[in-house]
């Protein structure tokens, strides 16, 4: 999308009206209070004049260029304005206000949204919408939103929103601060249409106008798309999103409010994950962290040293930071503690534990001053936070002007706690005025110097990002391709030994194993293989073997083996009548291990995805389970093990000795690999795989195909 | 503490000062500036006169009767006027505010706080403090309270504090508020080398002025009591409270602020929730849970409804409901169901999921009116929460007098969430004056109702609170106490064999095994006891059994029995040198089951406390464990197993048949039983404990009493 489009001179509103209860009246009404820069045509069939404009009965009478239409009619009477529009041909944009299209799912509706959507795709006219509030542009005050109480301060935050009042909220709550906190651009697609979310997100990746960008999400139609543009805009500025629908009726709600399928919550999670977008928890954490990015430096490290007059707030704070991944607090040279001492009242607690000075109330400002200085110049402080609530004999105005020029003398992220109070808005005024970003509670200013932080560390990070390269696949592209199908000729999923034919392509290490079709060629084979052995049933309509008698474990002998497949045949016939079987496989028993497995599924938004997780019944007693989309590094699939907490097994505990982690990180890397290159698997699981100090063994693999 | 503490009618300012930036001079000009009703006296060597007031040189000086001293003077000075105020006869109370205490941990200082409240125990003066900020009475104006920004706005909350600036902050923001949150006693204790948080909580408890009670603690000295009065007030007033130290780092700053130990987070949370108080876990969510508990009724049961006009703040009110253990969406009756949809525009969305209901923007007054009215009819609808962010078409103060009049028509629950901002300020205003709670985010709305959803059903349940009564003890105390030393008798922890039998002595279920001192009464024992055997070494010495060879497995017959016996003794004195063997211990091979594990530990603050989890290496894994305060119901029991994943296993997966629950249940509450009778024990651990479909078996277990 050309980022010309939210710079338009001329504007013609169909629907513009003098009824103050009509939305076509408060978008015009906005455009000229805000102080629009470019031309207003309100558009009218029977009005003659709307708020001191001149009014045109249709499109067609305006006689000059249009650059974009704002329409805010009965969604039925879009189609004919649409086809006026095509008819002039210099619209560039349509901001579809209007609802009832698609997202009613009522099949008319859907399809006029088509037909509208085709007119525009011919005649070279982009849509915003339907059931959308446009954008914003607080450089040319160009806005269609009807949320209350936005006041367009300009600034340096890009934001994307598919909820209109949850845009609106964060631009009302975004005035409410200190000191305004300023937007460059503001998009609400709606229905999406045509323009999407993430046309949006690319088009703000090389805006240089913006330098911090926020996102509302309920789902996104192309998950690839997200990743690949969310994994280069990261690397360059700020991505902070929150993502509703995280529990399943949140779900079920984004669902019927925008009809994206939200898809599975925990692979939105990997996704951000893989994407490096940071991603928040809830609107106040999101202004909160737009706050910081805009404002501060970027962190250099995860260090942050507390410095608080407040002993509970600056505890919470502690909370907040402790109960982090990536958060650490600092830690301080003894030769600053000792400095500290000196400086501070014989009351205060510094370092205790370290990286936390409490200077209690006997602090004044030249002991916040000093205590200030003297962390900053230690090199193991990064981020500052400053946690005051000056009682009433130290005037706060005071303390502020102290952080503000202390914060100035350094390039350092410091961010100040001065509690929500009428009393606090001037100091809090002063400070952010002087660069200072001011937060309301403690945990909200330490979650918010977090988020720099971890923007921060995705900027400076040069792992590789997103999905992993097609060139850096581990098979050649040409020669590995689509395999899976010769190994399913007919209209059915691969059986298991199909399933490891085309496993062992992939040179993916596979216990020893044999498919026989009869009982004198199992006993033959067995001799080969030796004992003892385990003899698994082989038919397409038998899915769960160990339930109906199909599997024969620690056979020690030809003649277990001879028992073992009468036994099989006899089991199967009597559970499963109808089942065409074609002959057991034959394996040697396995040797023990960690119990893990590993599953391919396709997600709806984000294709194939690779799942690993602690095997046996405590996959979902635990759901001890981690995620990645694929392909991915082995970096990615270290990580992937290590978020779980079969990690902990896997490293050894109570002295057992180390599992065979860089064996299964390499396995998953393949199988990442190999769902890529073999779009037909909906479904892979290995289950279960396990193990050893040296290496793993697969027991069971399955494929589905159709 | 007697409540007409809180009612002083004389008091006198021991440190008042003409000095703007003393604390002197600001407590003063507070209690004048809020209008206290009683009478000051400022005392100082060399003034005069103090804003208006006549000074006296000292506390002698004073004719007329003083009730209440507040000193603000250096600590070392302290003393001297807790013997001048002894001296008069009359002082009841003495608020030292003054830090540089017993909080410093100098040994001078702690003695000169002793002293101090010696001298005030024997006088009959009650202290608060030192190190601290006192209290506020709104009923008679007091406050020694320095935060700024404070208003007395009077109410019926009463809240307790162990952090100053937390005190003062939430006063800051309950006077931000649409309409300022009304408190009735405020508390700081500081130190609380004499009046306790406790304390205060009893005073609150019978307080007629006082509906609602709000905690920050950081800890107790005495955790009983905690739940002693804590389980008495949630009966009949809401409870809520935040203890922070949540973290190890959290709990080390805690530590240091204010002296008290801590202790476990996980046990502070058991003993919330065995005395019915409602934690919480920021800030804000403690302010908003004041405010709705104190404005709403109490709501009949956990369902909610959300009505909103917003999709995607009504989206995160979901995934906040569907986070929650105990709130859960209302049940709309398909018969609402219809006319909601009659009611309301095509386009909303109605009970998809069942409870929710969207109207979209394009919902008017009548709209909100009608939906609400159907909603609030309906039985399965308990609480209500109205999401609305009014577009600029549709006046905000509209809706707003329209949620209220149709919440005034109920007794149940209704809040709105308005969206912080100027624009909704009026509207909000009108609401909360007119008995609406209003909140300024989804997630906050949606926390605030779950929060008088779980008071109430705190005040509604009957279920035993706190610590089971002594009397409802399985076991007859006068019989049944200090059992524990009989089979102790030397000056070390007792055997395994003894373990057994005192277990036995309190009726629960072991194996049969015997204690043998000599290779022949091996044999014989095993000959009586059936095969395959378990042996385990018997020595003070030796811990880790299993480590150092002292365990033998499945032991057949009486030869292989022997061969052990030979084996351990060799294992042993090779291993542990040092070890006094005392014998062998002989027990059948256990049957499977889940391995699970109870332990036994004295937490400083509240004394027995049981331990249930999952065994096996999964304890440190997964942490899958819970705890209860010792002694505890069998419902207690229940729940407590019922908090773990090991629940989820216990009642049976993929087929198995359930483990013997009520068995275990019932072990469980012996265990609590017999460490509450017997106080010698300072730990004790069965680990492992296998739970089969009928019974459990003991495997192992150890008492610690040193």
């Amino acid at each position: 999308m050309k980022r010309e489009i939210f710079y338009p001179e001329s504007v013609a509103i169909i629907g513009a009206s003098q009824d103050t209860g009509k939305a076509g009246h408060q978008l015009m009404k906005s455009l000229l209070d805000e102080g629009f820069t470019g031309t207003i045509y309100p558009v009218h069939p029977r009005e003659e004049e709307i708020l001191g404009l001149k009014c045109y009965k249709t499109l067609k009478d305006i006689e000059d260029t249009v650059d974009l239409i704002i329409i805010s009619i009965p969604a039925f009477a879009v189609l004919d304005v649409m086809q006026e529009a095509a008819e002039r041909g210099d619209v560039k944009t349509a901001i579809i206000i209007s609802a009832g299209f698609s997202e009613t799912a009522i099949p008319e509706r859907v399809d006029l949204e088509k037909e509208i959507v085709e007119l525009a795709h011919k005649n070279n006219i982009r849509i915003f919408g339907p059931n959308c509030n446009g954008f914003i542009n607080t450089e040319n005050k160009f806005t269609t939103s009807f949320a209350p109480g936005q006041n367009l301060s300009p600034g340096d935050i890009g934001f994307i929103t598919q909820s209109g009042s949850f845009g609106g909220s964060v631009m009302m709550m975004a005035a409410e601060e200190p000191k305004s906190l300023g937007f460059n651009k503001w998009s609400h697609l709606g229905n999406m249409a045509d323009v999407t979310n993430m046309e949006i997100l690319e088009s703000y990746e090389t805006d240089p106008k913006i330098n911090v960008v926020g996102l509302y999400m309920e789902g996104v139609r192309e998950g690839r798309e997200l990743m690949e543009i969310g994994s280069r805009v990261s690397r360059e500025k700020p991505v902070l999103t929150i993502k509703v629908g995280r529990t399943e009726l949140g779900s079920k709600a984004a669902l019927s409010h925008t009809g994206t399928l939200a898809g599975s919550d925990q692979v939105y999670d990997t996704a951000f994950k893989q994407s490096g977008i940071v991603r928040v928890e809830t609107i106040e954490e999101l202004v909160d962290g737009l706050k910081a990015t805009s404002m501060l430096p970027r962190a250099s490290s995860s260090k942050i040293a507390i410095l608080t007059e407040c002993g509970g707030p600056g505890i919470i704070s502690m909370d907040e930071i402790d109960n982090d991944d990536v958060a650490e607090l600092a830690h301080v040279s003894t030769e600053t503690v000792e400095k500290l001492k000196e400086a501070l009242p014989p009351m205060a607690m510094v370092c205790k534990p370290d990286g936390y000075i409490d200077m209690t109330a006997a602090a004044l400002e030249k002991e916040h001053a000093d205590a200030m200085r003297l962390l900053l110049d230690d090199p193991g402080v990064d981020s500052l936070l400053v946690i005051s609530l000056p009682p009433t004999f130290l005037p706060a105005e005071g303390v502020a002007e102290v952080i503000a020029e202390v914060a100035a003398e350094y390039d350092k992220p410091v961010a100040a706690c001065f509690m929500k109070g009428e009393d606090m808005e001037p100091s809090r005024k002063y400070l952010e005025e002087h660069g200072v970003p001011t937060f309301e509670t403690p945990e909200r200013s330490a979650r918010a110097l977090i988020n720099n932080i971890k923007c921060s560390l995705e900027i400076k990070s040069d792992r590789v990002r997103g999905l992993k390269p097609q060139d850096k696949l581990l098979f050649n592209k040409d020669k590995f391709s689509n395999l899976i199908t010769e190994f399913t000729p007919e209209e059915r999923n691969p059986l298991e030994p199909e399933v490891y034919d085309f496993l062992e392509k992939y040179e993916i290490d596979l216990l020893p194993h044999s498919f026989v079709a009869s009982r004198d060629e199992a006993l033959a084979k067995a001799e080969e293989l030796g004992y003892p052995l385990v003899m698994k049933v082989v038919s397409p309509q038998v899915i769960h073997k160990s339930d109906v008698g199909g599997v024969k474990l620690n056979l020690k002998n030809s003649e277990e083996v001879g028992k073992a497949y009468d036994g099989l045949m006899a089991d199967i016939k009597k559970n499963v009548p109808n089942a065409d079987i074609k002959g057991v496989i034959l394996t040697p028993m396995a040797a023990g291990g960690l119990e893990v497995i590993i599953g391919v599924t396709r997600d709806p938004q984000f294709g194939p995805t690779v799942m690993f997780g602690l095997g046996g019944v405590f996959v979902e007693v635990f759901k001890d389970i981690s995620f990645r989309i694929a392909p991915f590094t082995e970096e990615d699939a270290r990580e992937m093990i290590e978020e779980t907490r079969a990690y902990q097994l896997l490293k050894g505990v109570r002295g057992e000795k180390p599992k065979d982690i860089e064996a299964l990180a390499e396995l998953l890397v393949k199988i990442g690999d190999l769902v890529t290159l073999n779009p037909a698997i909906k479904e892979l699981d290995l289950n279960p795989v396990m193990v050893q100090e040296d290496g793993f063994t697969i027991l069971d693999a399955r494929i589905i195909t159709d």
